[in-house]
């Protein structure tokens, strides 16, 4: 068993996982076109922020691998912009889609601009794509190396919705440190909550632990007390969406009521995030927007209507856990510690 | 709009509501024969340890009400006894089921020995069972007054799974204090946690309070935190299983966790159960025995299967709070406050 490669460069294609199948089927798939790729996008074949914009890197080189070599400069900037103005419809929220086709964009202007031929352009672009995913790789690798160190001998680790392979390259975040001391033979249990509505903790970090060989035990996000108070977990990792300048941090629903928890219970909470999270230009936590989604989420997640009809629900995809419930934060640029207002200000 | 009957004697019959059909459907069934009640209760027609006990108890009598009135005694015990047998095969683990069938059983063999005529002991059996519907909806009642004047002003209230009218005759025990404030036009709005894995939240509280027309809003368990840091929750009530000496609390999984989470944010969490609940043979909540349920629950809860085959689940069907996390008791013998080992022990 091994680290699930969520999407790689090979044989001259992209292959990726088939998420949609998940937890049921472990389902690979050949992109050879930037047609596949926009499928594949907004069909959440791939999903979470890195891996979205990894695929779009590949997908606006895809969408020029075949442009003639005799072609001109001008018809294939205007090629490689229609193609990348398609992709970036894909998804239309998604931060790292619109930063991976502009950083794509920049590196053919430049190229243009310095009088490369077709050819190198072509070859460029696709190394830059590499260079993207290499980096998201690597970004896993040192937040994997940086907690790895902090646990110390802790092995039992309760983690909540998925901040792990499947929505990166390879390590992702909250499941990096796991990955990396596996790596090293240490033996890691890891609790994973299920994380209503959308279920990620049992359709992916279940699954993409089990793939690994690394022992999880499934529950659902009530019973992460009790699990808790059988001292059954020695810290707790959760990933970010977006942490502001004094630290507080917004993550997908249920994070904070973990928070909680876990100082109740005395168990360190870590927030493993890239450095690219950190947003200094929010002071606080109550600046950030939290996305309400649709009802149906919740009344019918399974596929069968469990509420009835009309109901009132509440279902904010998001909440914000206050700085003073973190124990440290976990980053490619290493370990930060309160008092975070400062030491992030350090550290920019 | 107004409270469902969940039970009702009318017509010379049962009629009970077709619990399976919720939340989709409201539909009320007939049931004229001892064979329909122990299918309703095998089924989960009617569920709840409050309502399971009233359906047994009218069970036992629609099993003779056609006994010849010239039978002899011993005859009538026998067929009385026999079905006795068969209905407390319907449940084997509900206490209110053999605690109703063998009421039902000691009132037939006290009127037998006191030489009443056929026909009479079948209308004091009919009676019997009227009565534990009447006294359940009475204790319903009294938690509900008292709670009604605990809650004061407070009119925002969260609640874990089903206490409510469906799992009873009528009032419920943690939601019998809105009903009964409802009566006297006090505008209750309630939280409902789904309470995974069998969503009794979803399926059946927001099902019966929208029914009252009282305002419910649905949540994931995973949301109730944030709701609370919002402001918008002035009390917890829940109900429970099993309450030792000392006030430790037996109930739904997940209720340790809302307890936690209400005191992180200095909110009441109140408890409301008839004073049978309290197991006064229990010292402390370590001592309950916590069932472990089936892993289906989790994985596959919805005709769907929603984690990895095979995956391990950690599925336990309660939690104990602690007595320290609990502001005080509801019952109908009035409000338990603090220190409980001792007030407790005065009430005996």
């Amino acid at each position: 068993m091994s680290r699930l490669k969520t999407i790689e460069w090979t044989d001259n294609s992209v292959r990726i996982i088939n998420q949609t199948k998940l937890p049921t089927e472990l389902i690979y798939e050949q992109i050879d076109t930037v047609e596949q790729m926009y499928h594949a996008i907004k069909i959440l074949k791939v999903r979470g922020a890195p891996a979205i914009g990894i695929a779009a890197a590949f997908g606006v080189y895809l969408a020029i691998r075949n442009f003639p070599e005799s072609g001109t400069a001008t018809d294939f900037m205007t090629i490689l912009e229609k193609n990348a103005d398609y992709l970036s419809e894909s998804r239309p929220t998604a931060v790292n889609l619109f930063w991976a086709i502009r950083r794509m964009k920049d590196t053919a202007r430049k190229l243009i601009e310095a009088g490369k031929t077709i050819i190198d352009i072509k070859q460029e672009l696709l190394n830059e794509a590499i260079c993207v995913l290499e980096e998201d790789r690597q970004t896993g690798r040192l937040i994997g190396e940086a907690g790895v160190k902090l646990l110390g001998n802790r092995r039992t680790i309760l983690t909540h919705c998925n901040a792990g392979g499947l929505a990166t390259a390879e390590y992702g975040t909250a499941l990096a440190p796991i990955y990396v001391g596996a790596e090293r033979g240490l033996r890691f249990h890891v609790y994973a909550d299920e994380t209503r509505p959308l279920l990620q903790g049992a359709r992916i970090t279940a699954f993409e632990l089990k793939q690994a060989g690394i022992p999880v035990t499934l529950i659902c996000d009530n019973m992460a007390a009790t699990v808790m108070a059988r001292g059954l977990v020695e810290a707790v990792i959760v990933g970010a969406d977006r942490i502001t300048a004094n630290g507080d941090t917004a993550n997908k629903i249920g994070t904070y009521g973990v928070a909680l928890l876990a100082k109740a219970h005395n168990i360190p909470f870590y927030v493993a995030a890239p450095f690219s999270t950190f947003d200094m230009s929010m002071k606080t936590g109550s600046q950030i927007p939290i996305e309400e989604r649709d009802d149906t989420e919740v009344s019918c997640g399974f596929g069968k209507q469990t509420a009835p009809s009309g109901v009132n629900i509440f279902n904010p995809a998001f909440d914000v856990t206050p700085a003073h419930l973190i124990t440290a934060f976990i980053t490619d640029k290493g370990v930060i510690y309160p008092p975070f207002d400062q030491n992030l200000k350090c550290m920019q």
